[in-house]
């Protein structure tokens, strides 16, 4: 018997989950739900590229769910927490589990915490499980900081960084971190919300700290341009020397006046043109120091698909409940089906 | 309101974990179980060097148990599953959970189907939990390494070194590791038993394995010495040129002729006078690929003492069952109690 699962949103991220689950032995496509014309009422293998599974898109998320009647829903249509909110309290008044990739959502208790409190009383209300999740949130830049704390006997001092090369994404991902702008245009887009970096500081952060113990003083973010030395290249972005290739986001974690807690995320396209080598970096400084490395780093995208699709399990074999990964067991790949 | 933890075995790793139960906000000591003379009717904190705390040091375990009325009892006397039954059945008779250190027990339902089932009943019955961990078998070689699994949307094959430096350990150590015997007395050690290696690789894989759904064919084990081409030296040991410095354990999970989970642990002394960088290493091959480095290791001393500590409100908190680290929350350092 394997888990039924429909899935909400078929960008890039949500096909992924879509064509992931449909590939594993203990989960089941029984559909989607998207507004775009060319996927509505559509296969959702043939749209996935996979072949007819006799699974089916609908553009009525409430229609879909009634139809398939799905054990758990993926939601992957925004990062933010806001709007995700009306689509888990369909999903609760109609008793299905919730796994969403909002970035946001993996951790909004202190980003969002009258939100927080509603869904967390939704999910006991209704008794369904919801769980935000995802490499990052989710998992590089907080899951995996967690657990090397644990092997240590005393914490002093968390830095991390996970430095990535932007090349494959799209005309989207440019714009959201300034690749291709002036410097001047990058404080300008900083300004207007345009140039955001990277979602889910606050989250990771707070993440980390609530399971330390720490009571945290402030949070501040800095978002800086990576002003480019050579020319860079990419399908979709073109770089000159003196523009910007990148933001480089920093999320730090105060108690009073000390920083205990420092992620690092500079995200630009093509870092190796300079000698940057990409990679996930971990610095825990305490008794015994961990000093960890991931290299190159875990992709985001495939991170995000494989993560999202690895805790399904657990999160409708959870009590009821708001979750976090801090919560669960750690993800591990499932099982392929042979047969698919 | 702190969880009371006795500890059972007041040895190196026992004293260790005492103390540092002792440090946290989340835990109170209650006491100690130990049969040496010079511990026993003694206050635990004073036995531990860090002053009178209140509670004693038993050597009748059943007594320690009904005076210090305890939440949980670590027990740390054993590396072997038949040698910590009845220490558990005790604990278990008088509602008691428990947390062991005792390498077979992170994972002994391969190793030891018939004693994990009684355990496990036993565990129901009383309505216990009970948990195996450590740094290695529980951390670094088997958790750790299904996380990262969690990353990928597909496995392959699975390879990780523990590379470490025996130095700082005692006679034991040296001993049960064949440091300085001569190739031939090394082989004969092995025979009769008395080198025996790394304790826990049937316990790893079986619990990679199963994690991931992967139906094994065969677990073997090999033992190398690993022969000294430089003299080596420490407080304990002497290894001259030609005779051995250590043993290189290997374990390695097969599906049919594939070797699918290949573990590797040479534990040596002084392995940087060869140029050997110490550290643990994880090489997931799948999609993605994922190659995570720690260096140097996470030190197996404080490592286990660390994790042991920190996995004990997860096992209070947890319904009852024989659990394994697969099934539980990522461990996290417990706060410090300034007080203390």
């Amino acid at each position: 018997m394997a888990y039924r699962v429909l899935v909400w949103g078929l960008g890039a991220m949500g096909s992924g989950i879509a064509r992931n689950i449909h590939s594993k032995l203990e989960l089941k496509l029984v559909g989607g739900v998207e507004k775009k014309p060319e996927a509505v009422g559509k296969d959702i293998g043939e749209f996935l590229g996979i072949g007819n599974i006799g699974a089916k898109i609908y553009d009525d998320p409430e229609k879909a769910i009634l139809e398939t009647r799905p054990d758990l829903v993926v939601i992957a249509t925004n990062s933010f927490v806001r709007e995700v909110m009306e689509k888990i309290e369909l999903a609760a008044i109609n008793h299905v589990d919730v796994l969403t990739i909002a970035e946001e959502m993996a951790y909004p208790f202190y980003s969002h915490p009258e939100e927080s409190t509603i869904i967390d009383n939704i999910a006991r209300r209704y008794s369904i499980s919801i769980l935000g999740t995802g490499i990052n949130p989710g998992f590089v830049l907080d899951l995996l900081i967690i657990a090397m704390t644990g092997a240590c006997l005393n914490v002093e001092r968390i830095e991390a960084k996970r430095i990535n090369d932007l090349s494959p994404f799209g005309k989207t991902v440019m714009e959201t971190q300034g690749v291709g702008t002036t410097p001047e245009e990058f404080e300008e887009g900083l300004k207007n919300g345009t140039i955001v970096g990277h979602i889910g500081f606050q989250q990771s952060i707070a993440m980390i700290a609530d399971a330390l113990g720490w009571e945290l003083t402030k949070i501040e973010e800095i978002r800086e341009p990576i002003i480019s030395k050579t020319e860079r290249k990419t399908a979709v972005a073109h770089v000159k020397p003196g523009m910007v290739a990148g933001c480089k986001h920093i999320g730090r974690g105060y108690i009073n006046d000390k920083v205990v807690i420092e992620l690092i995320h500079p995200q630009q396209i093509l870092p190796q043109l300079e000698g940057v080598e990409t990679g996930d970096y971990i610095d825990i400084y305490g008794d015994p120091e961990i000093h960890l490395s991931i290299k190159p780093e875990i992709p985001g995208g495939k991170g995000t698909i494989a993560v999202a699709t690895n805790m399904i399990p657990y999160v409708i074999e959870a009590e009821p409940g708001f979750l976090t990964m801090a919560d669960l067991p750690v993800p591990r790949t499932l099982l392929k089906d042979l047969g698919r």
